[in-house]
């Protein structure tokens, strides 16, 4: 299968955002790490994953989609990265009790007013 | 219905990432988008909305779960920005060719294996 | 005057750290803002500064050393953004009561000897 | 001698940034490292060293000014993380052209205007 940028993309299962919070939630009830889950504590390791993820970018000028030269083991540090940041969002979405998946949807809609389609 | 931490949580729809990955890529498609879609491009854009998330909660000291406080203005915004990093992580996952939502999956694993439970 | 990418760099006047940290003490003492400035209010406040950094590079693909093709108004825009990084830095520090010019001249050094120039 | 929030404070010396710009010119120049220092590439290690910042700050909540209750391991680790943050943004803004020293007084500056002092 492939992306809209033509990447080869294997998704061979459609993960919800409600079961990645779902397995979140429960991951940090039986280890006891909810007290530590404070809205600004979330946020700030989100940053810290964000700042993980640019590092990952940082010395390698451009980068071409698809990663054609990368190593599978740069992938999957890449990957490792990229959910580590979701799952703080999803924690930090979570927490403040909003819907991140029903916010999405609807910041694209808004999106899409905002930016009208040309000549269609 | 009550999320882990006790705030009510009003999950209606179990939204996917591929959903969103899907709707993102037609967007940027026929707004002729795609051309400005370069991972460096995409991750300095996550960084920049993670800058806008974290301005929310600069100046407002320790935030308690669920927002007690918070207006539905503020929490409409709060949604929007915890949005926009979404938005940018699932077009950076995908211009890079990468499986997000089983990347996170795979990470949760991971974390399992590397925090194990205690006394269960 | 040229620096050592060869740009040209109009150094008018040697600011200090503790000139800027002096100023900024004062700035907000008048303005009754010390209440505020907690170290994790600032430290967020500095992750907003470098979000809106970020946005200056966000859509530019590469961009060459020395600026060549910006417009002195980018330029200036820039150089707002990257001195709200350094005040809110040189804050954090100071309500943290560290010395950040002394700190960093140590790290040089620490750096020196990591990274020791081979073939001297 | 104590700044302005009560913290005792050892400033030995008044460090300039341009004394630290000269430092790091220099320290790259001999370790042939003038060829990685793009912008973008040195704007995404800026955003590696706030999410190392940030990690200090992460798990513990609001924090006390001046850290009373921190080791001198800890405050020696976060004195590293902030060097790290100014090292990449004077770099950043010189190889850009851009001097950062004479930009952080000029906005204050205009800060100054922005927000006027009541009641003096």
């Amino acid at each position: 299968m492939e992306n809209t940028y033509g990447c080869s993309s294997k998704t061979t299962k459609d993960v919800s955002l409600q079961e990645i919070r779902d397995r979140l939630a429960e991951f940090a009830e039986v280890r006891g790490w909810v007290q530590y889950h404070s809205p600004r504590n979330l946020l700030l390791a989100l940053v810290g994953e964000v700042g993980e993820l640019s590092e990952i970018f940082q010395w390698k000028g451009e980068v071409a989609r698809g990663l054609p030269n990368w190593s599978s083991d740069d992938k999957e540090h890449l990957e490792e990265e990229l959910s580590d940041v979701l799952l703080y969002l999803v924690q930090l979405a979570d927490i403040c009790g909003l819907d991140l998946g029903q916010a999405a949807l609807t910041k694209i809609v808004k999106n899409a007013k905002k930016y009208p389609v040309m000549n269609q």
